[in-house]
């Protein structure tokens, strides 16, 4: 049975571009299940109106919505506990909770500031608006133009930022060791997101981490790599 | 048979300050191992030869010498699975090594530079010119003086730089979920180290950070609040 994701999309129906949701399409191809991701734009809170909250990732398993990438991660590890694991048992479920907090800290908020302009830009036509007002309030009202200005300059700060993730993988190739887990999803959806939506280059070509990139865009028979978005 | 550990000491036999030997202490008492922690000074190059090398944590178990806590943890659990686990299994022992690439890059070099003259001061007699000399050579020629000073106005950046760990804490009590694992003791091994060489309040009292450390501090009978420090 088709397990169905509401999934982030721009003016272009196969352009999709949030980090939480591409933690989940990654998750669901983890698990071997098949999977109907449908676009959803930003301004469709009524759609997903049966999760009481209007962001995604949401899925639909059989009737059941379940909201949140978090509580989508853990529904479809227990769920559906005869499919690779996710997580690996309890402990490595409870460590993973540590590096989603570092990507929703460190990551999500060093990429943020530039790519805001980049995802107006790829927004569809009825949510631009809605993107550019939320997106400026929650910046203390300066402009998306004025908030993404400066990414060269910031760039270096960004880099370095990642340097935890550059440590480990002196020692192994994925988070999850020898293999990816969610909690490789996890960090991999925030450069999959501005990969989706920004030319600008994040990441340089000798760096350890550009190289962990081409293995998690190679996954699931280049899952990732054949979405719409530019060559990293 | 007790488990003999090469552990950092200060002029002070008993203060002891070494951010990877906690690590090792700690996992030490959550296999419920009988140690012999004895105090090692920096210039004890000699006492650790079989090693191949002059840095501790060293554990002697049976007559193996063991070095570099990394590799000690994983010793520990391979050579004890029957007793309480550090990992939890492969998934949680890789997704830790993440959370050390985290301590290594970002909590030891936020903390180091806002301690180091305090670790001088405490440091044995013999170990002082040495331990000058190569700290202040790391800092590029700076005096430990210096490098030290300055602390409260990087305090804030240090505690921005928590925040990974301060949202984990919204889900639960431990890097290990409802338990403490090895990923605790990594993280928990660098604030023990200033809290036993220096009197600077890095965490305030109403962060949840505070809260998580006085549950490792409590752990094993209080075994690192029992430690020579300054209370917290």
């Amino acid at each position: 049975m088709t397990i169905t994701l509401y999934d982030l999309a721009g003016a272009e129906a196969d352009r999709r571009f949030s980090p939480f949701c591409w933690r989940i399409r990654m998750a669901l191809a983890h698990k071997e299940l098949p999977t109907e991701a449908l676009p959803w734009r930003f301004t469709e809170k009524e759609t997903l109106a049966p999760t009481g909250q209007g962001r995604v990732p949401v899925i639909v398993d059989k009737g059941k919505w379940v909201n949140d990438s978090w509580v989508i991660a853990n529904y479809l590890e227990d769920a559906y506990p005869e499919r690779p694991s996710l997580f690996g048992g309890s402990a490595g479920r409870a460590v993973t909770r540590f590096v989603q907090g570092w990507t929703d800290t460190v990551v999500h908020l060093g990429l943020i500031r530039s790519v805001v302009l980049d995802i107006w830009q790829y927004a569809d036509e009825k949510d631009k608006a809605y993107f550019r007002k939320s997106r400026e309030e929650r910046f203390g009202g300066a402009t998306l133009e004025a908030v993404q200005s400066g990414r060269e300059e910031r760039l270096p700060a960004f880099r370095q930022s990642l340097m935890p993730l550059r440590n480990m993988l002196e020692a192994q190739p994925f988070i999850g060791g020898d293999k990816p887990l969610y909690a490789d999803y996890i960090v991999f959806g925030a450069f999959q997101w501005v990969r989706c939506i920004s030319p600008f280059k994040f990441i340089e070509r000798d760096d350890p981490v550009y190289a962990w990139r081409e293995r998690m865009l190679d996954l699931f028979g280049g899952l990732a790599r054949k979405s719409k978005g530019y060559p990293v």
